[in-house]
């Protein structure tokens, strides 16, 4: 079903078949999630507008907020100078990027030394999850 | 040589005991890079407060700018939802990330549509590599 485009092509996909994406908020710049996309979610990605990921998972094609709402409208799509990240912008549908209900999936911090440090949550649940999640 | 940190032990180590890192920086909130760490390298980069990778091609730890110069002075370590991914909020040294001599390493823009479409290289070179590698 995928095109044989040559811009797929020059994506390095690793020994699964997949590239790591990372997805930015367009405005804020804020890094929002990372995830993966096989060939066939980046070629979807492009011809519908939104972000479709690869659940390692769950084995299967992810539209980004089918359930939750949450979806992401791509504004830009970047490839690395390694041609073997992508960088998606996108436009945050709710501001929700994370299952947990916050803003983004980057909300524990490290804090402290290394032999006494932790990772502490530094950011606030926006939304309740079991409101978006049937 | 690592020590046992519990912080350490949250990390979800992938099968090769590698964690994908994103590179952001302050400030600007652009993302710089992407690279993996082992947890040597986490314990590293904390300890040394600049960004320490680990190099999966040369099978090493590697400390981002030991040759060019452009280290990462890391003012921030955060860990997404699934305790699988990390992004470091770093000041990029000599305003330069990429290996080719640009700020970001995603200066490749997808341009066009799905058939017809391709990578487009739309960020300026800042300095030439030849000046920062022997």
């Amino acid at each position: 079903m995928s095109v044989s485009a040559k811009w797929l092509n020059k994506v390095k996909w690793d020994e699964h078949g997949l590239v790591p994406v990372i997805a930015q908020e367009v405005g804020t710049n804020d890094v929002l999630m990372f995830a993966w996309m096989n060939r066939e979610a980046l070629e979807k990605t492009i011809t519908s507008g939104e972000a479709i990921y690869w659940s390692r998972s769950r084995k299967k094609l992810w539209h980004k907020g089918e359930e939750s709402g949450h979806t992401q409208k791509v504004h830009e799509v970047r490839l690395d100078c390694d041609e073997d990240v992508v960088l998606l912008k996108v436009e945050q549908v709710g501001a929700i990027a994370c299952h947990t209900g916050r803003h983004s999936c980057f909300f524990q911090k490290f804090e402290g030394d290394v032999k006494e440090g932790d990772w502490q949550t530094v950011e606030p649940v926006l939304k309740d999850p079991q409101t978006f999640y049937k």
